[in-house]
């Protein structure tokens, strides 16, 4: 019988690491020992696993000896201080952070797209950014399916994509306004209670921001085609942890509305959500909490023969980040 | 000396309807009277005008008589029953809803763009939708200079789109969500506060709302030019008034990102807003009560040799519904 892992969290008492902490109890992960890290700021308090309180200890050089698997939720400065350290001694790292997701040695895998990279890893595995995950899980199918020559994206991000302090923000500011008492933001730059901006990673010199880019390589690497050209709009709304995306997927030939409806509905991880009806598509509140990646409202782009769109929402904490590191630990473990 | 006209404000209690009011005040509108119309429910309040109480009186077939000018700011269904026999008695009626927007015998205007068409009205002038009128004031000078082939547009629409009451809804439903209490949505089918849904309005067979589609078709009937293509999804976002969209346009031809910032430049009624250096563009707390579109983040598209993308916010009650009523008013004043 397989000897059950030492599992740690790095970064565990932030958004992405709390919820890698629920989900390894909901999911039942076999595990020997866990083992709570993050800055020694937040070192000494306790979380809640299987009824019993752990203690947070500080990161250090030697935090993770004996352990087996390391999930990081951290920044991509913790990760790149760490991460190829503990590799090296044995420790298996699924990282979160952006650190090593365009790194050739590392691969970069959503388990229901790109499982078979999982193999070629050195100690490091990467999960792609929360956007990229939500977007590719409806549009990897299609393109193995069709064939993607272009996708237009405009994003609708929730606050959790900036952490836990930022939620705080949104939901205090949105107070401070319905007072009509003054705030001053901390975790934005700008306000975000009733506004929206486009999304606050750094600017670059194309126009684009981080985020944007992310989108685009981390598809190419994980579809493993880089012929997919992608333009995304990364937008912040004032929504707590699901993102919506509007895509404009246009393939290579003429696709039918409904052949697209099949493709999606025999993958795994995706979930139909709507009724034509009553003109109910997926919302952030239907997918926050949910594993799934809700779509819908797919329809002939009439503007393009060859174009489709839709309109998908996930949970950025599940799918888009802390469920694509348990499901790759747990594909290991098969 | 001309005679200064006899106003009235049809749906004078209603979001747009205090726009116009406001707007008439703001811009020193040369009136002889103003008389405040609306249904009978909201018919013997009070508005204020220029320091004077104004009695709402209850809009009827001689309500109107004796008027000159007359903002229809109230729903299609009172547009139709009271437009046409106003203007058959000398009436000008300039209406915000959709009713005639097109129909072939009554223009559609946005000053900036087709004033010309003005002078073939018939008694009826009409008014674009909200976002479409922000969305042409870009594209319009765009399209001009170089020839749009295609628009990809997303919105981010704001709640005034829905009327006074769906701002207190906003307003009511994110207290009741910070104080975790219980909400029961009586002006939109779906929960707004902290949350996002693509548009409520009636969704037709080829898998549009009717709000997309008539992005399309006012556009086509504004630009004199049914060639450009355009497909939408719009969607409604907790923000109070002002719409923020995400175009991506496809020329006929490369178009330099400077050549486009220089187009716009000169056009009036917008406004460049934006500091790369502090990645700051518009934003919907920053158009609302504003009459300028803003505009910025143009870009060429990394996805496609021939396309841009910007970024726009507009204010729904200004230029998107009571300015540019005013502005054709003013127009033919002249």
């Amino acid at each position: 019988m397989k000897r059950l892992p030492h599992i740690a969290i790095v970064g565990a008492t932030g958004a992405v690491g709390q919820e890698v902490l629920h989900l390894l109890e909901e999911r039942k992960f076999p595990l020997a020992s866990l083992r709570c890290l993050a800055s020694p700021r937040s070192a000494g308090s306790s979380l809640l696993f299987r009824g019993e309180n752990i203690t947070v200890a500080a990161m250090s050089e030697t935090a993770l000896d004996g352990v087996d698997i390391a999930f990081f939720a951290a920044g991509s400065d913790v990760a790149k201080k760490y991460a190829p350290e503990a590799a090296s001694k044995g420790v298996l790292v699924i990282d979160k952070s952006s650190a090593f997701r365009m790194d050739p040695e590392v691969p970069l895998v959503i388990p229901e797209i790109n499982p078979h990279a999982l193999h070629a890893h050195k100690g490091i595995i990467a999960c792609p950014n929360c956007t990229t995950a939500i977007m590719l899980m409806v549009l990897a199918p299609l393109h193995k399916r069709f064939g993607v020559r272009r996708v237009v994206a405009s994003t609708y991000q929730a606050i959790s994509g900036a952490g836990a302090q930022a939620v705080q923000e949104l939901l205090e500011e949105s107070r401070a306004f319905l007072e009509k008492e003054p705030y001053y933001s901390t975790q934005f730059p700008f306000p975000i209670a009733f506004n929206v901006f486009p999304h606050n990673s750094s600017l670059l010199m194309n126009g684009y921001v981080e985020e944007e880019m992310k989108l685009m390589q981390e598809s190419h690497k994980i579809l493993e085609d880089a012929s997919v050209r992608i333009s995304a709009t990364c937008v912040r709304v004032p929504t707590l942890r699901a993102h919506a995306e509007s895509l404009n997927i246009e393939f290579l030939r003429p696709v039918d509305v409904a052949e697209a409806y099949a493709v999606l509905e025999s993958f795994p991880g995706i979930s139909l959500l709507e009724s034509r009806e009553k003109n109910r598509f997926p919302m952030p509140t239907d997918a926050s909490g949910k594993d799934a990646v809700l779509y819908g409202r797919i329809r002939q782009d009439i503007s393009h023969p060859h174009a489709l769109e839709l309109w998908i929402v996930g949970d950025q904490l599940r799918k888009g980040a802390a469920l694509n590191a348990i499901q790759i630990a747990e594909a290991l473990q098969k």
